[in-house]
């Protein structure tokens, strides 16, 4: 039944079985449901992710921010599965799929499947623009929101240092592109910096000058909710004096200068990039991706056109007659496809008995800062400010994975909330001007 | 009365004041104490350190294992300063001073002062190997830490990949170099790690396997405490497995073998550098300094033959004829040194007002692991087990500087004290052995 070849098994070194192999390639919020649900008394469980712990993803901005450390927000992958049975992770890198011999490639050698399961996510889309890859910042991956962190206590270490005005001012813009969720977060975290936190460490500048600037392209702000919510995220950013644009584009960043298509130019050394993002397909089945690097998937996840290639989250293309880009890259999407794919799977291979998938939104929501926030539940409950902005930390506690972070993260809130402060600004890692990209880091790992 | 020189001052960028300046070289235990205790209505004060936050070294080590995240045990320095009036801080890493013009040059620019205080602490002594220097790992620095962590959790995801029983024990031995109170801490971290925790993330290792040796060239652990207390830790380590080669001198290592001056070779990747520090002394002032690099200091921290110039904690080499070789580099020394400097300045430059440094030994302490550490208190009082574990605690909660980081340190200790867990084993920078040193990155950072 397993089609495994030896001499190929022995670089990643997995053990052979009886039972059929699926191998996870990611463990962001799918490869993570997909791991929990999959029975592995029917098949032995195979997790590949470059990292060695999963990202709590919607709290990046938090630790890129100074809000929260960054091991608050991750979890070892490992230790998420110490009671799993006939589990398998290895710290791999994965590069390409051979369908035909069911085969994946990866930094630390091949591996054989029977059953593949794609949850590889998502990457920043710098719409392969080289200037804005090698000189704007991503906030993906733990390394990015360290950089950023880097970045911006790194500017203003720098701008004391200064005499002339336009360089102080420079190193004091902050220009954000794209205003869905994470663009909004940052503009109104950067707020809070700006005016809560910085001018009690830098009394010799004036923070007043720091300008943060948020650019959207569409004609509002977080397009994926409603207009009402769109207004009153605008409204809680002007209190943060955040210089809001919308229907304007970015053009062209040299290190120095963003200038936008309009013609407008902004000084700044910091441009951060939330301005979409792209399925983070591997090569080998080019012909099943979208336009946006998502493989195609049927309602049960299957890659149209391989046989046991599935696909789940960010990184697949559900098409239907009512979405024909498929569903919104969003964390509760992952879960229930990665949840419902594992349970059909422990069903066996008779795809009469399996459910097709059906999303059902829960809601999204956007914080803004203390006390603001907006929230829409089952696409009709929508409110605003502070018990929205409750609602958000409640459901984002209740969500991240271990209790220990939770405790970690909730000592942070309470003690930001009431000090007005934020106690992790260290640049523990400078960031350095000079890699040619923001390579991962964990690529570059010998082995 | 002040000799500020205006060309020199625009790139540090210090305002002019009536008042004279008073320059402090790091923001370790004796900075801090010093900027704390001086009287900023007498002295304009400028802190220079080229990390932006204030590392707590005594714990160190529970990074480097995977107990504690970076960011608890790392408080920022300007945040620390608040409420300090005619207080500056620069992130600047000084290299030399030029004590006939009273100027400090740094990687910035230089600095001109009325007074100076040195408390730039220690540097791991390599004894001039270039070969340990290279390959062992030091920690002294956060980033030495989690390089560390880093190094220790790549080494088991490369061993899961192994077939080759040798090359997965050279990933499993860890040696560490000197049995000080660094060294012990260290071997039981890792003995904890090997009984508790790394059993459940790598079921596929037999963790038996893992053999800590711990190598000190006198012939007892902790040289600065007790015979007993000595005995007491020796025990201790022995539950935990831990190979103790006494009288034994380490004399090479090529990356893979460390070799002992016995003859002794121990294959590993691994080789942890506790066996001691130099003074960190700058460039500028070579006459005055001991064979460790220190500072020599009068009983009022005065620099012999520079008026001006003072020395305080690790880097300040006060000798007399009880002590030879100076006080011992610890913490206490270096906070009372540093506080009584700042109280005798506050009374004027009539030195004959101020009183001259007597350290006060409140007692020393190690710990090996859970429930077993040794205290001495009062050079009298003399225990271990339990109850010095506590104490042990207690100090080191009470003495870090951060209310922030004592409610997440303590976090972090319960839950690990019920759970037998450690919550942060994240490779979140890989290590990537590539580096001629263990540069500082701070160093890098463009300006």
């Amino acid at each position: 039944m397993s089609t495994v070849q030896t001499d190929q098994l022995e670089k990643i070194n997995i053990p052979k079985s009886e039972l059929p192999r699926i191998v996870i390639i990611g463990g962001g919020f799918a490869g993570l449901r997909f791991v929990k649900n999959i029975d592995s008394k029917k098949y032995q469980v195979v997790l590949l992710d470059r990292y060695n712990y999963h990202t709590f993803q919607p709290l990046l901005y938090q630790v890129a921010t100074a809000g929260l450390e960054p091991d608050s927000i991750a979890g070892p992958l490992r230790k998420t599965f110490h009671h799993k049975k006939n589990f398998y992770f290895r710290m791999a890198s994965a590069k390409n799929v051979n369908p035909v011999d069911k085969i994946i490639e990866t930094n630390i050698g091949q591996l054989s499947y029977d059953h593949l399961v794609l949850a590889c996510g998502s990457i920043t889309n710098f719409f392969n623009n080289e200037e804005f890859e090698q000189r704007a910042f991503p906030l993906k991956q733990l390394p990015h929101a360290l950089n950023l962190r880097s970045q911006i206590l790194q500017n203003f270490e720098k701008a004391v240092l200064k005499n002339d005005e336009n360089e102080v001012q420079r190193l004091m813009n902050y220009v954000i592109v794209g205003g869905g969720p994470t663009g909004v977060e940052v503009a109104g975290a950067l707020g809070e910096l700006k005016k809560q936190v910085l001018p009690k460490d830098f009394p010799e500048l004036n923070l007043n000058k720091m300008q943060i600037y948020l650019i959207e392209g569409q004609d509002r702000l977080l397009g994926g909710m409603s207009q009402k919510s769109s207004e009153k995220a605008f409204g809680y950013l002007k209190k943060f004096d955040v210089n809001l644009y919308v229907g304007k584009i970015v053009e062209s960043f040299d290190g120095e200068t963003v200038v936008l298509n309009d013609g407008m130019r902004i000084p700044s050394e910091t441009l951060i990039w939330a301005a979409g993002v792209n399925g983070n397909a591997l090569t080998g089945m080019d012909t099943t991706l979208t336009r946006d690097n998502r493989y195609q998937v049927d309602e049960y996840s299957q890659v149209k056109g391989f046989d046991e290639v599935y696909a789940v989250g960010d990184v697949a293309s559900m098409q239907s007659e009512e979405l024909k880009r498929g569903h919104p890259m969003l964390a509760p999407v992952a879960t229930q496809q990665a949840g419902l794919l594992a349970k059909n799977l422990n069903k066996g291979m008779e795809k009469t008995n399996w459910k097709a998938f059906k999303y059902v939104d829960k809601g999204t929501m956007a914080t803004v800062g203390r006390n603001k926030a907006v929230t829409e539940i089952f696409g009709k409950l929508k409110y605003g400010g502070f018990l929205a902005w409750l609602t958000w930390m409640f459901v984002h506690l209740v969500l991240i994975v271990e209790f220990r972070n939770k405790l970690v993260i909730m000592s942070n809130w309470v003690w930001n909330y009431f000090t007005y402060d934020r106690g992790t600004r260290l640049i523990i890692r400078p960031f350095v001007k000079k890699k040619k990209k923001h390579v991962e880091q964990a690529e570059e790992m010998p082995v």
